[in-house]
């Protein structure tokens, strides 16, 4: 017999991106900053203890809160720090929709929504976004129809690299009945001048997603952290929670990558450089690629190519070059592409070459 | 307005025991080995890599688990590593408990257990342990009558150290119509020859809950894992757990952790007497206290004292030295104590003489 619970039975898990253990590959698959991390970072992984270890940590990762508190301008009690943000969208789920009750996505996005959704045993409240990747101008209020109490939202877009500003968000979040929980995993690739933080103290149903896994080159870590009313924030913090879910090496480190600003800031403006560069250069070669203010692009394969994205996403991983291939409708003649290194970039266009012309 | 579901609002989230962060602090009240992780895990805590941190972890811990794997004799298929057992906790109930559903629990038993039924939205079935903390001959025919698919059951029993053997688990095991979690936080501090995992191979329903916490000294880096049967495994490997929960410096470092065994059984030696040592020191006292098979032990303070077991938490914690104290009608005239270094257990001693003759 089987003991699972029948929504989890029939669900099928999460699929994550190929996680090769050969550190000769290159890897533009899943969006890690492809500069190492502050040598504050380094030097606070050396500081760790064995008497840190030994102990339980501080149960709200209260060195990482501070300085984000810092960092943000905003209070301790409107923040939380979670195992990645993948816990943050666990919680906001299990915080704010009772189970059945439809949890409200654009589509495409995110993969792991649905799984998260379908976990919690409620549908997906699905808005198909327009074909440049914008969203409809409906999209709020077809959630309230739908009765959706949270929404989640990430911005800038992915798989699209595509950003709502900060004055459509709270356009957004004025419409919605419900929560919104605004996914800003790759917040910090943006052109500067993007900040929606100040927004949570105007908007009561506003929570925003951060994660140290790509802007601060910490992926292997697992930190991330919710910002949001306190209202929203502390059944998160208090209650929902696992005790102690950020461990002590992630509460050191996490600190010392807010803390050392232009190391990451350095990271992000060179990472910038090189998505202009490459964009351009994909585009040059027929692929058509919207807008990114993240750290990826999202390229359509032009239908002259010869090639399809799939047969370009194997040829590529022959040639030791991961990018990432959704077999989804909409998404099936692209590869999205995390931006690399200047070098790693070359790679791939050279293999983009030979394989377009092969 | 809130936006918390019903049963969020309505619970009280769960209370961590003090995690002080002066290390001048005697800490015997969150159940800690008192000795240092092994020299191997500071060592391959120093081998960690930028390159490590900068990528994400393997999705399943995979060097961990190939630890663990050789450790209990099972297969990978067999494990599951989570973000402390604490996660393993919720999982199990995300997994197999539709919510609405009763969760079963000994009483008293952690205090955890009844707040990851609340976030649930699911009520808690307790049956209460017998006067010396046995489990009632009807534990499982009760859990059963009341339609319980899981059933948690800490063994050897927190607060008391009183150990189930082997034999009474598979009983229970064959008895339960729905899952049985075994949280075997303490399980290492047993006296040599305890060993349940086996039983998985003979009870499709029967899991264990397995730490590095305790046993290894590691509370501050959040490492737990399940054994169990294939098909109980499966679902939260692949479907319920959070992608990437375990994070790239837990992986290795739990990987030196169960390599070096003669490290570990050295610390779990070393407790096992001053765990001896301090019980009949205090039983000398007049406390009344079970055989305990933990790193810690349930000492009733005798009415002859004339110190309610509160005052004595409170002298004790002037004095610099953290036990905890349960505030419900079946603890309250008792003390659990973490069994510490002989230079720990002495400071408690002589303290405890002085507050209950001064």
């Amino acid at each position: 017999m089987s003991y699972q619970r029948d929504n989890v039975r029939r669900m099928a898990g999460y699929t994550p991106g190929e996680q090769p253990t050969d550190t000769g590959v290159i890897k533009l698959n899943t969006n890690e900053n492809p500069w190492p991390p502050s040598p504050a970072v380094m030097s606070a992984l050396t500081a760790i203890t064995a008497e840190a270890l030994r102990r339980y940590p501080s149960p709200t990762a209260a060195s990482f809160l501070a300085e984000a508190a810092r960092l943000h301008g905003v209070g301790a009690d409107q923040l939380v720090a979670t195992n990645g943000g993948d816990e943050l969208l666990r919680l906001a789920i299990t915080t704010f929709v009772p189970p059945g009750a439809p949890i409200g996505v654009a589509e495409p996005s995110y993969s792991l929504y649905p799984v998260l959704a379908a976990i919690h045993d409620s549908p997906v409240q699905t808005v198909e976004l327009e074909t440049d990747w914008s969203l409809p101008a409906d999209f709020a209020s077809r959630m309230n129809a739908a009765g959706v109490p949270l929404t989640l939202l990430v911005n800038p877009h992915a798989p699209s690299g595509r950003l709502l500003d900060a004055d459509a968000i709270g356009a957004i979040a004025a419409a919605l009945d419900g929560v919104l929980l605004v996914d800003e995993a790759y917040v910090d690739f943006t052109d500067p001048g993007h900040d929606v933080v100040g927004l949570i103290q105007r908007h009561d149903n506003l929570m925003i997603l951060r994660t140290l896994s790509k802007g601060y080159s910490l992926a292997g870590l697992r930190l991330g952290y919710g910002i949001g009313p306190s209202a929203l924030i502390e059944p998160i913090a208090r209650k929902t929670r696992d005790s102690y879910s950020v461990d002590a090496v992630a509460d050191a480190l996490g600190a010392a990558a807010l803390g050392d600003q232009p190391a990451a800031q350095a990271s992000w403006e060179a990472v910038r450089e090189e998505r202009t560069r490459v964009i351009d250069a994909l585009r040059g070669r027929g692929f058509a690629i919207p807008d990114s203010q993240a750290n990826f692009c999202l390229a359509r394969v032009p239908n002259r190519a010869g090639r399809s994205a799939e047969a370009l996403y194997r040829g590529l991983k022959d040639r030791g070059i991961l990018v990432r291939h959704f077999a989804t409708p909409r998404l099936a003649d692209c590869l999205r592409i995390t931006i690399g290194t200047p070098e790693q970039n070359n790679a791939l266009l050279s293999s983009l070459d030979a394989l377009l012309t092969g």
